[in-house]
């Protein structure tokens, strides 16, 4: 932004007046003569409606970059999927399951186990984004079957991830909420793909896009027909081993508290450790996220991928305000 | 770490025991013939102790590598200053004031402001770590007693930081807590001159350093003396212009939750929007911060430095542990 | 890797032994009486056949992690695209063209500019990754016949991308080169359809993905039948504003000098900066790179993509080997 | 940088002349009405004289941000130390020795191998930044007089290390060029030391300083007295293990084609593998580096310190123009 003053404006009461307000002055922008013409804001600057910095005795004008995503923008921050509201003031969601649907009885054990401890959506893979092809790439479309009945048995609304644009039109007939994978997150051909399908999509940020990459990857979707758009924050690329990845909830609290976009947090990519997976839970809750996506299995030692920062589903518990409320 | 397997051992089910407490496994040691002789964990596994993971069936014993911060971890989680416990299950602190000491008067102001609101520690900077020569550089020794008397005065305690070697004593007469900057955290002189004054140390984490460096640059500071070191996570380097940094709570968790060691979180510096330091200072202390350290100022439009993000002191009453029980 | 020592072997020597030969000891394994019995390595200790580590006196075994990538590992460094040799000691390619394919003229106007200079790939988007829905997508498939017959009629190689696996076999049938872009670099339902087209493929690296991310990303399109697989480093993330992104010249070195693979350098989306493309042109080949990709367009300025980053054709001659030699 | 139009300029034209020019425009500044007043353009565009930018028709003016490092801005392309110049088209100078300086004996040994292959400066640490406090920390001021008769008996100027501020004035007087290392690039206090000492400077770039970072590092150094500083790249933070840091070539180019300051770089920290120093060394002389500081040893295998990064003196041959010039 760049804050344009009137001519004879005392440029330091302005510059006080926007410090007042959380502006950060990067730059100042002098005419020929040395005199003060505006001040650019850096992007970390608080945010302020143009109109209320434009009373601001002395400014002219501001000049507000243009949206690159008008639609996300209107979206609101409460998305409803198949009946289920999620942010906005909604009570935060719990979206819980294994990594990969493994059988057709175990998806059920894990959903049975689930279900009282106030749980909304099962989670599970049917296609597995694997970084190594030699991996377990999922069992396909009978897993979704196999979750859809699950889910259906327990009173739970399905998430899963579509991987292939192709498959996308099946995982939408299973899914409530149609996941696109952090690999995925710029693939532009499926989020067309998961836009057309006309199911709300549940967006996994990339291992290191800007808040900004991701809206507008959340507008693809949009544009594209989807009908609504919840965001997925499941740790970035960082630097330091001890955990699988770096989980950014300064994002989350960005989306929620200025973008007011629904955003729900997965702890347990973010960590890969079951040591860390409740705190920080609990951390991107009070940061304001709209729910928590954590992996559960009801037997880790047999998963077959991701058991390691798999909980029991009965460790839910720990996070009082799902399973006291339903 | 490595676990070593009997010979005969069935590595199949080792590894399912593994993984059923959290471990990831990195990579399998081999014999000449194929036979499996050990695992590599990963170091985001889940912390486990050695005994129990050498107790799974099996197991013929445990490699860990010799830690490298004895002190460190022979600290535990509380350190008492000037006779304020903070950590290991005391009340979350409030560490408050602002970025500069700029008068007497006016630090007094602030003082007396906070002093109501649940605040223990006074701070405010006499010497200012700034990026260029031509800033504002504190207005030193003076300003250390400013801090003093106005602490004082509140029955508050008073943190501060030392950047040069040859402040160190000065400043440690005035501080109960003595703060090393971010640029200052493998400053090995600073930290040696730090130890060696006897006081307690808030130990702010560099730009990019990992947890390992951290401990270990902390382990300077006991090994030369301080009675105590108390971490500081302020938000690392990011990628990302729309907060300042980047704050990582996951290194929070895991310095609170595996290696039990006092951590506080500046959520001013790690976001630098005013905007997003009260959700983050609750997320800080959902996962586990002994504390929060949030800049405020009686007039952030006056401040001369990081006014805009400064709040107010009234706003902490937001955080409602410190406000309602003191 | 862990360097196991023989009962009694004097570990100190087995120590000297290792650095000598460029190993960092990260880790010691103790038995449990405190004898040595192995050395972990760090990862970027220098690459030395493990026969060569086992013949140093006093060790008993070196473990050596399996390869997750043995197909590109059995690669080789060199490979042929239409009869173009990449790579393995052949003259450095030149890889250049426009962002993207805007018409027939202009491409075939591009090419005549290009083929004198020694260029042997004439690149060109038909189908665009854009970060925004509203940008540019490119013209699709009568852009694939442009670009063919333009290169068709300057002698050059066509390289283009492919974005969607739907579209991979058009590509395929007009492509020499199948280009994967950063953003799909683990798309994995796009790198099976590309390595099932047959072609060979010039694979980017991800945003953040690690060296050995992309080579397994390398071993999903060898295992699915490409013919063979050629990197690209374009830029990876970074946090500084003066570059586009950070080139890695490092992972280069390490292709070709350990990995001895084919490795091509993007320094125009590396750098966003046509005032540093051909100094760190220069650099990639230093550093071991097997060619060079640039974005060149005959007016910039009427660009509809990425036109402050092209090139004017004729600043290639500054590259000198390519322009002289052919 | 923002470029203003004036009243009634074709704004699609400006922008055109614009990216003829190598310039990003990131953001379209508007009036009330919609009508374009100017372009904001992104930090990544190529450098320009504001002047040529004003002489675009349309152009009303260009808002130039005033650069915080003037002496930096006006120090010019070279600095002569003891009468070697380094940078500004001068050869490119080899600055080598041992990581730390170990006995009389050895540095003496090492300068003798030295001396015949071109290399001017001889390095050593008589004060070693370790990151942990139970590793050697150097000989201090004897092995300063040792480092100085060595270089004195084979012709080579002195590059060595202060970490202290209290150290400064000692190594000053054994020091031709005084060395800021990486932990110390903010350490502002040092800084002021090493300025006052009125020896010229190497500076090392921190772990994740940004470019503007590290040019106003520098100009603490010429405001307090410094009559140069050369500038050092050593390798950044990375998140891939395969290297010991990541190597920003963009950075040096940028430094050397687009600020044109002297930067010198150093392979042997970037990468920490022996086995990729000269690839990179090579690199970094093709992008525009002034010199190369690379660690040598007689003995790689007795080295108190980084060892497996250690070459051979010998092996500096393969980088021809030093070895082959003098």
């Amino acid at each position: 932004m760049v804050i344009y003053l009137k001519p004879g404006a005392d440029a330091d009461l302005v510059k006080k007046a926007l410090i007042a307000r959380g502006q950060w002055v990067q730059q100042v922008e002098k005419g020929r003569n040395g005199e003060v013409l505006g001040f650019q804001l850096a992007s970390f600057s608080s945010a302020i409606p143009a109109a209320e910095l434009e009373r601001i005795e002395g400014v002219a004008r501001v000049g507000v970059p243009a949206s690159e995503h008008p639609r996300v923008d209107a979206q609101g921050p409460r998305v409803s999927v198949s009946g289920t509201e999620v942010g906005g003031g909604a009570p935060p969601v719990l979206l819980s399951g294994p990594c990969a649907v493994e059988s057709e009885e175990r998806i059920h054990e894990i959903a049975r186990q689930l279900a009282p401890l106030g749980v909304s959506f099962l989670r599970g893979g049917a296609y597995k984004p694997r970084t190594s092809p030699y991996n377990f790439q999922g069992h396909g479309a009978e897993a979704l079957r196999w979750l859809r009945r699950a889910a259906d048995a327990h009173g739970l609304k399905v998430v899963t991830e579509a991987m292939s644009e192709v498959d996308v039109p099946l995982v939408a007939e299973f899914a409530d909420l149609l996941q696109i994978g952090s690999r995925n997150m710029q693939n532009f051909s499926l989020l067309k793909a998961a836009g057309r399908s006309g199911r709300p999509v549940l967006l996994k940020r990339a291992m290191s896009a800007t808040v900004e990459e991701w809206l507008l990857a959340g507008e693809y979707l949009l544009v594209h027909g989807a009908p609504g758009v919840i965001f997925c924050e499941r740790g970035i690329r960082g630097f330091d081993g001890s955990t699988r990845n770096l989980l950014d909830l300064g994002a989350v609290a960005l989306l929620s508290t200025v973008h007011r976009l629904p955003v729900v947090v997965d702890p347990s990519h973010a960590t890969g450790r079951r040591d860390l997976v409740l705190p920080l839970a609990k951390a991107a809750l009070a940061a304001g996220a709209a729910g928590v996506m954590i992996e559960t299995h009801d037997d880790p030692s047999q998963a077959l991928s991701d058991g390691p920062q798999a909980l029991l589903p009965w460790q839910l518990r720990e996070l009082a305000p799902f399973g006291e409320k339903r």
